[in-house]
């Protein structure tokens, strides 16, 4: 990660201070906000601000719930009946603010995620910096041969040193060309709104992004899932870590009925009844199609 | 408005209490907070937490804007320029939340605002109060007779009364009703799902409500507006007066450009062009409907 | 249910009518246009308009699969695949628009399913029909001993008269009351948006109702589920048999993933594969509460 | 735009079948359905399907009316009064789905209008074309040397061709590389999914874009405004001109209070106010920031 010395002594004087608030704290939260959380090659992740904890979330489940709730006696106990019935708008209760430098293709995948507050640095307003992301060696995998949207083995010897080298090339050409075109020295220089189309995928850019917890843990379950393109996922296990500090209860509920968690078709229900009742069930007589039975078979045995 | 002393005992304890955070805080908003703000007859408003100041919409601002914005020397003139130009997304990364109690025919439009987060008091689960809006004589108004959805002069003596005596009776009769068909007293006691169901709208909920500071000043111009019914209006008062202690220049800026600003027409900015230049314009010749004619004359004579 | 004759000659009148369309069109769905479906006592629900079919979902997932796509050979395998990985954009791509007729405190259940667009009849601007939710007989239950947000057994002779007395008596006066206020013989009458406000939660309401398929598929899997309360569940369960009509591929899907389906924590996946081992797991072992043990063993005994 | 015979023949042959249906049309917008309307060099907007049109707008707000609509006589006049009194709700009842192929960059800008579905081409899964956006001569701007987010005068002669030189060479050299990085001949072939990073935001990309007609006026408020930046602001243009034939009553309001109408602040109205009364007004006087007064006279005079 490359922040400069003046950004480094700024956040590290953003820690410093303290004030005193009448809000909720998460003591976890408190030791994680403003740090730069590196991810990639230049990327990193940093909570600027939180609202709420884990109490919260049972405080906002007792209006809806009111007097009746007395006999469930802990915070822990009504956190794990929330989600395990998907009860999601307690968990609407806290919100996190973080700021994110990403690569714009990791960036275009998050950013189907619509429920959240985003502000990104505007390429029409301002100039990117030359910062690209370049796979590290054990990242720079084939295309799967069995997945169309997926990994296969890594790349060896020359053809990996080729494609970081093509990879590496074409950026650093990408990006004199666009200090080039914007240049006004001895010419007008070009519109920032157009030089910017000039740059590659793996330029890297910034936003803050707000979202809710429960909107947060539908990100973090699709985008940590082993599926999920390794780019992003690094970011997502880095935010899982965060999120497990802040609410260690609802994170602890979330791991076991989301992350850990599997869903069974009613096809899926029915075969595994069979099983418990004896019967060697096949992929034949399963009902479900050799895609439905290799997943759940991966999952079963 | 009927706290209970537990329950001002309660909201007392936790203005007491403070505790240090790095968190940016606002000074205005934690004299607010957890007081309970006394609307309509039982009602009341209250500050549970809240994210950001107005430093925070300025400072996500200023990412999406990046190095270019050295000459947008301050914080105020930046706002200013945000709101008049309808950059929505720097607003959204402020967030508060309320707990509000209120008559169901108030909640019943409140929650038509789709972007926000609720957990409303449930009937199913627990039992209401019996706690009921009785308009004060002052706000006892009979139906407009130019506006369909409006209020015209107050009701007076003998049929003031009698509304009045309707409301009281029939609220206190349902309620009565509402115990007695829940009491399991020689009876089994009918579902509380559908005991409800004889409540009338004027009973009292309570919900806690999240929402970002954008689509706080959308509620708001709305609410607050003098077209608004009163009840809900006056809900929206007391948010303003809270919203202005949180982020001052924010509420400046959205109450010269939204509370008191107005949205011209095409055909509007024509007459007031025409007129400028002396001409004497008419509905006639205004190209307006006698409805638009009337709402422009209100506003420009 | 309580059309007028002149409502119901409307209604049949618009389903003669047919125009050419360039749109792809569901057949199932063309059928069920605008007809009335009956819900409760005085309740309905009418299809007003729909935008695509099954193949509208595949069609939108190609784009977003592109070429890749020719070995998934036919829509119903993409649309199970869609389904079981949660891919819930192309389900977006098909819209229908209702007109439900419901009691309010349905209305507000309801409403709280927040990604769709709603037009209600306005009981500020309009004057409400004197109808009322009564409960017939076999749904008049006792509140649940074990679930707090649940129905017992029914009521039984007298109670169950009493209560069905209480509902209607407490109906009629109240509506005869919003009557005497809002009347305009002799005396002022009190505003509409006053005088609505003693109206009980069993007073229909009537609404516009449009929504994506991915939303109603979120909306019919909590709403037609059995813990629903039986009065929204009834009218999810007719959209169901609608829905099935309209895109019977995708619906197929629905049922077997979601409505068929069972969402296991990383517990219970852990307790299944000791039992297919042939070990006898008990609460104490299972590492389960036992709320979840019990929900567990409804389903796997 | 660079259609393929076969996708031309598919397109007109959509076009040729008609199929009857019970729903509204829209004849303006039957003629539009499946054309491939042309935007810069390659792209395309094209109607995909529709619901509703004019009437439907009114439709549902005299459900929303209800009784008491009889004295607004006509749709024209209560489309008005919706538009002008921010009615949102009304226009919602009318959705839209357009397939549109855009340059990366025109996505990024967008995508950030999140009220909408979207299913985009995958570049993870399937390989993009060699097609990228050139600015044609008359849209190569200098930066602006007034407006940080704008184009001024246009780029001449040598410094003009420098810069297509340089858009193209690059576009071409990296399209290059992202085949030769994918290819299977006699090596392993780079994920597809790693490969994209080195395309440049200028290559086009597609997608299925579905919206409601409020949250459409919204997005063309904004992106057919002269401050939007030009390349997506052509799509808005097109996207206006189909709209018009479609809901031409909604289309005309929209114009009117929208497009062709000015929010004045607080401030702006008392200025005018003191105009109209014969004072001469300067930005000294006015209360305004030189910017705001800028923009004020801009369009005042």
């Amino acid at each position: 990660m490359t922040l400069t010395p003046e950004q480094k002594a700024e956040i590290e004087e953003a820690r410093t201070e303290t004030r005193p608030t009448r809000r909720v704290i998460s003591e976890g939260m408190e030791n994680r906000l403003y740090t730069a959380h590196e991810v990639l090659d230049h990327g990193l992740v940093r909570v600027i601000d939180y609202m709420g904890d884990d109490n919260a979330i049972t405080q906002a489940a007792r209006v809806s719930y009111g007097k009746g709730t007395k006999h469930v006696t802990n915070d822990e106990g009504l956190i794990r009946y929330l989600m395990r019935h998907w009860h999601s708008t307690p968990f609407e209760m806290c919100e996190v603010k973080f700021h994110v430098k990403l690569p714009v293709f990791v960036a275009r995948q998050w950013i189907r995620h619509r429920t959240a507050n985003v502000n990104e640095y505007s390429a029409r307003y301002s100039i990117l910096d030359r910062e690209f992301y370049i796979p590290a060696p054990e990242h720079l995998a084939a295309q799967s041969t069995v997945n169309n949207q997926g990994r296969g083995e890594l790349l060896q010897g020359e053809e990996a040193q080729r494609v970081l080298d093509i990879l590496r090339d074409d950026a650093t050409r990408a990006y004199d060309h666009y200090e080039d075109m914007l240049s006004q020295d001895g010419q007008k220089g070009l519109a920032r709104e157009l030089a910017r189309m000039n740059l590659p995928a793996n330029v890297y850019t910034q936003w803050y992004w707000k979202v809710d917890l429960h909107n947060l843990f539908h990100f973090l379950r699709l985008r940590a899932d082993t599926h999920a393109q390794y780019e992003i996922r690094t970011y997502a296990e880095v935010m899982c870590d965060i999120v497990k500090d802040w609410v260690p209860l609802a994170y602890a509920a979330f791991e076991d009925y989301r992350m850990g968690g599997v869903n069974l078709s009613g096809k899926g229900v029915e075969v595994l009844k069979r099983r418990l009742a004896g019967e060697v069930v096949t992929q034949e007589n399963s009902g479900m199609s050799k895609g439905e039975w290799r997943e759940f078979e991966g999952v079963w045995g």
